[in-house]
């Protein structure tokens, strides 16, 4: 075995190491005396002890040891630490480096600062307990197990010089996503991409359990490395002087593994899959802690997880122990009187931007480019009047993310993603500019893959989320489109990403980020043929619990109104904005001028599509693009049928104006909202989601009581388009039906409509259950202006509120 | 290369297999002609053609072969189908087994049947297009991918003599979810559970994309099963003939080493971890389809995902097509002129309870038997006085909880599950009587490992939840427990599951299972150490979303309470049961005869707690346990500074006594829920998530517009208890503000209160800072009933409605 270290740099590292410990524990344990000048007192210990122990000081090592190969080759590494919740560990070497003094001037290297380095840790209105957005050099807080490794690879991509070393923890390992994740070494292109080093840490524990891969054979776990199609290499032992040079010779082994794979991709121009080297570091956990507290084990089980010594204060015993341990890093030698790191290890850490705390990958706000857009009015569908002519939303939006794609395709900084979806979502024209990444092997009828492509696909709603997501982090953009239904697969890790997004928005030195855009086409109403395991339009409603300041929700009615918003959506920053669109063919309702002016407002009267604008009987409001067409058709039947009610057509595009402008900035203004939808006539608001959602939304707007909502109310199968809509009592005829009878003028007037009406609808089922698909009346029914507002007046398509 | 099969029993499989092939094809296609008696024309053709025929050659494949082993040695088998898409393979094949006319008399197997069958796939008012719960023998309907092996291993549980056989698709295998569950034999005790027995189906191709597991070497993928511990044996091929013959072989090969095991390890009492066997099958993707259409290749490529053949209306060559590729099955051969499936070939398939369609585990209701429950009373917190005595709720329940195990050992019915959690969230009392399962290596310092245990944990949410869905749908009971803030890391299995729960209901022959119990701890208001990663309390907005017949959301105050709603939800059939509720110490509200007939009403007047409630100022309403404890305290506050102030405190275990009951079967009748809280009066309302899912339940309500609602709005950190709740303004000074300021008549009097709570909050900001942990006054607050109206009547601490 080599011995790359000389007994100096041995000594300076393993003193390196101690130190970080030391202040490990320190900001655990203690809110004075951090040199233990003085014995340890009970007053010297927080009153609450949180933090975890465990896993901190092999995240220490590791740090350590990269730190090392870092100066060495003034290589460009960042630090994902899957055992996020390992916090002191990265606060103690970011102070170490001088990152956090940088970052946060207030905090010095010297007693003072030292002092107020452990009383922050835990500590209210101090800083949190895991690797949180408050922590210089991280991307990923972890406190959500299993991303660690998707968010590595999302910074590794289009970043040919970053090595992005990822500790996996054994516990995190037994997650699905982090079980998936090891596939995307297939999504790397190792002459453009950077590498990723995976070190999956086996300390042996979880909480309260060994972890699997800590109990399966070697053989068993060298093969599953290999299966991942990885070149495992093994470290184990709890010897540090023994383990600092083991490890530093296997950091010369991989770090030699990597470049060689990328000097042979790059000189060769050869993209072929590499088993790209991985490291499995088997140390106890909670090395260098008590090994035994109360005649139990510690060191090396799940005991040390968090807090290996408490109850300080009844036991004075422990208090003690505590104080034997933290002078077993001989803290005397480390710093000096001052508190001051002293100089001769201090150098051991690489500086400027090369340390790890630095790096400005991690805080990608700060390289962030904006986007070459090209003009979004270019790819409007002509729309000489409305309704006149149908298209594919998404369709008309690949084409523009096509065209983004090729405006971008040298900054190299957008990528779109989705599992599997991207040509049955019809955005496949992108695929004219750049292909599927796909780094395994190829067959002669394979179309579109390609070694060097942007679009991400891969059957893992999960690794297409956590790439984008570490894609983002590290500064450039991205575009995630999915079916509806199941996006619900990375909810948690949505609600993650948002928590991050409102935290770094208050931390001025954390640059803003480019926004994740989601795209759910293939949506709840367009399910009928995939049946109820695909119907599910409650993304919405989980988008809209997390903070104002940080969500954007989309429902454009049209193709020209979906190119609005989606341009919008990409110029936009740290936000999360969700788009919900179709993809079959849909009337498109405004040209591209209205489109814009309607997107601007976010929703406004349709003047042309309602009767009686001024002075309505009753509105007819609506968000998404199904309940438009409905609505639409509802009001067609309605002017027909009962010519004399006074309708108003409303529509919805963004969302959040429905809630008070208090609650969101684009929450439009009670007094317009009560122009929009009057104060006291009934509204039949046709809803995409959940119709609950739009009654939370509204509660506080004066009309509430007024307002009937018809949405999904989870009904379905494998049925017709229209029939899905009759499930769920959304359809033209229920709408009408609605309408009529929320009108009392019109209650005797009325009643040959509500039998035209209730008949469609029986009429309806019928038919479909004989001729097993939409009857022609609904097919092919098209909106025609005969007696609207449109043929009245000179035509206003326009979404005007005033 | 062994050749089992004789000339005979070779020309009758593969008879029966073109028999399902022919039948697949005919569902996807035919609304008429189904025997092809006369030519095939365009009137034949459904309208719409609708279904996934790329994988179903594959899969009715494995039926057949496994057919022939549950024959050959009347073995029982269950088979889960991870690409439940393959909906006509599973019809077809249990309609050839006579399964399908035993459940649905309706059609028989003739020529009217066939027609039938043919006709009502994917069509409205018919059967969905995947294997639906519509389907006899599936407990899987895979529409959403990667749950199938999690489902396989969670049926296989306990069943010793069950083999299941579980299909995981290509595509499948790259989820998250997916690429965990490979790790579930570590979790199998070969002596008492039964076996499963994975087939990876390589057919190469997702919707639009190669698939990882497809394109690695076979090096690779060797290793890769074999790191996750299986044996893998491989076939591949195309030619039917060969195929069956090898299938066979190593079918009966597979057979033998699972029997092998189960003897060796039940003859020598020996449960240590097997290397289980498992198949890959490689075939092309739509084998037996159409080779080439319109000069592009389909067999074996992505093409043959869904309908090879379209456009036949247009396309009068692709109709050709189809009836050639129909007739390439020579149905006259397979069918007799009634359409009657030949006897010499439909005798291949097992009769009776082996037919995998009518497999008793696949209707899991069958099967099931109550749980022995002990009373639930016995485990009752003795409290003397409403807040007397502390208690941390859930160690109580797991009390409860282990005596439900042991009362159930024999039985072998009854499992927990959790992800690393149970212990944290201090159920561990269940490990005096069962361990936790673990067939990987043990150590000597492990505690409460077992390769017998009864409680499930691994550090995966989603292998808990698609186990516990397994052994739910296969009649057994189960009990989750998680962390309240990544219990939304299954959101979308729970999705799935309550959406197989509404289709089943009304399917009479399935009969109701088990419910989904989740305990949802280490809840929002007590991740004050873990930090904001850890604070969501939005699953409950979230179930809130599904069928009002489907689920159940309670919010226990305390541990008495809690021990009744859970009692209760171990017995309640077909639901899915939320419960939320804290492991911290927290006072006993009730009396175990008050806490059943609280939870019995569901919500209920604390008179005990207010002190004026005949004709209240306020109605102080609360729901969970932090807002009861806040809500509780703030009464005290106002009855000290404010003592003329009338207040009447409400409490709510069951949230869907919210809603009307038109929305959901709990919903409180208008009037009671009047009386409750009043037409007129304020209401502030403490709530345990988000404040507008009681907006959202109560929006129909006399008096929702003076509803003012307090929750989580999302806002945290690493801090204490108390500031979690000053953060998101549901502390009990906020509170007792609130009350304060919505009484008119106390505008006078009230302003040195509304100064001594608002001081109280600065007071509390400043001292936490300072010493970072909660004001004494806070932590050390006691109920009292000094002023209150169990001081001023006789004390009556039940939650009298009247």
């Amino acid at each position: 075995m080599p011995e790359p270290l000389s007994q100096e740099m041995l000594r300076k590292m393993d003193a390196y190491w101690r130190a970080a410990n030391y202040l490990s524990v320190g900001q655990i344990y203690l809110k004075d005396n951090p040199l233990l000048k003085r014995p340890l007192s009970i007053d010297d210990i927080k009153p609450r002890l949180l933090g975890h122990w465990g896993t901190t000081p092999g995240l220490n090592f590791i740090y350590l040891h990269l730190n090392r190969i870092i100066c060495e080759h003034q290589a460009n590494i960042m630090y994902v630490i899957g055992p996020g919740h390992g916090g002191p560990g990265i606060v103690a070497n970011t102070f170490l480096e001088g990152s956090w003094s940088e970052i946060y001037p207030a905090l010095q290297q010297d007693y003072e600062g030292l002092m107020r380095l452990f009383r922050q840790f835990s500590w209210p209105y101090g800083i949190p307990s895991h690797v949180a957005p408050e922590v210089p050099g991280s991307i990923h807080e972890g406190g959500e197990l299993g991303y660690s490794l998707l968010h590595a690879y999302g910074a590794a991509l289009d970043n040919p010089d970053l090595i992005v070393a990822c500790v996996v923890g054994d516990g995190e390992a037994e997650t699905g996503a982090l079980a998936t994740s090891w596939h995307s070494n297939k999504f790397i292109n190792p002459v453009t991409d950077g590498a990723v080093l995976p070190i999956l840490h086996l300390n042996g524990f979880k909480i309260a359990n060994p972890t699997v891969l800590a109990r399966i054979t070697q053989e068993e776990l060298e093969s599953l490395m290999r299966g991942y199609g990885y070149n495992p290499h093994f470290i184990t032992g709890d010897d540090p002087a023994v383990m600092h040079q083991q490890m530093a010779a296997l950091m010369d082994t991989v770090y030699a593994e990597i470049r060689a794979i990328q000097s042979h991709a790059r000189n060769n121009n050869d993209p072929g899959r590499p088993r790209w080297p991985m490291i499995v570091m088997r140390t106890p956990k909670g090395w260098t802690g008590p090994k035994e507290v109360d005649g139990k084990p510690v060191e090396g089980t799940w005991r040390a997880h968090q807090v290996p010594l408490d109850g300080l204060r009844q036991n004075p015993e422990h208090l003690k122990m505590l104080e034997t341990w933290m002078k077993s890093y001989r803290p005397e030698e480390l710093f000096d009187e001052q508190g001051h790191f002293r100089d001769e290890f201090a150098e051991v850490a690489p500086k400027g931007q090369l340390r790890m705390g630095m790096n400005p990958h991690a805080n990608g706000g700060l390289l962030l480019k904006p986007l070459e857009l090209p003009d979004f009015a270019n790819y409007a569908v002509e729309t000489p009047e409305p309704g006149e002519v149908d298209a594919e939303a998404t369709r008309v939006l690949g084409g523009f993310l096509r065209d983004v794609m090729r405006a971008n395709l040298k900054a190299r900084n957008f990528r779109i993603f989705g599992p599997d979806e991207t040509a049955s979502n019809r955005l496949d024209a992108v695929y004219q500019v750049s292909g599927k990444r796909w780094d395994a092997a190829m067959e002669p009828n394979d179309t579109d893959l390609s070694v060097d492509g942007r679009v991400m696909e891969v059957l893992s709603e999960h690794m297409c989320e956590g790439w984008l997501e570490g894609y983002l982090l590290t500064g450039r953009h991205g575009f995630f489109s999915c079916y509806e239904a199941f996006i619900h697969i990375i909810d948690s890790m949505f609600n993650q990403h948002a928590k991050w997004l409102k935290v770094t928005r208050d931390l001025p030195w954390r640059k803003p980020i480019a926004s994740l855009n989601y795209l759910l086409s293939s949506h709840v109403w367009r399910q009928d043929h995939n049946g109820f395991s695909h119907q599910d339009p409650g993304f919405i409603d989980y988008i809209a619990n997390k903070k104002a300041d940080i969500v954007r929700i989309y429902l454009p009615p049209d193709a020209n109104t979906l190119l609005s918003v989606a341009s919008h959506c990409l110029r936009s920053r740290h936000y999360v904005n969700l788009i919900v669109a179709g993809k079959q063919p849909a009337p498109v309702w405004l040209n591209m001028e209205d489109a814009i002016r309607h997107c601007t407002q976010g929703l406004g009267v349709w003047s042309w599509a309602g009767n009686h604008d001024e002075d309505p009987d009753v509105v007819m409001a609506c968000a998404g693009d199904v309940p438009t067409l409905e609505t639409l058709a509802a009001v067609s039947y309605l002017r027909s049928h009962l010519p004399e009610l006074r309708v108003r057509v409303v529509n919805v595009v963004d969302l959040m104006t429905l809630q008070p402008v208090e609650e969101h900035p684009h929450g439009l203004p009670d007094e317009d909202f009560d122009r929009i939808f009057t104060k006291d006539k009934p509204v039949i608001f046709a809803f995409h989601g959940y119709p609950t959602l739009v009654h939370r939304l509204t509660y506080r707007r004066t009309n509430h009581d007024n307002i009937h909502v018809r949405g999904y109310k989870e009904e379905g199968t494998t049925t017709t388009p229209f029939d899905m809509c009759v499930r769920n009592d959304l359809d033209r005829f229920r709408l009408a039906l609605d309408a009529v009878l929320r009108v009392p003028r019109m209650k005797d007037k009325a009643k040959a409509a509500v039998q035209a009406f209730t008949e469609k609808r029986q009429e309806h089922k019928l038919y479909v259950s004989r001729f097993g698909e939409d009857m022609p009346e609904v097919r092919d029914w098209r909106w025609s202006k005969e007696g609207s507002s449109a043929e009245k007046t000179s035509l206003d398509t326009g979404g005007d509120n005033a």
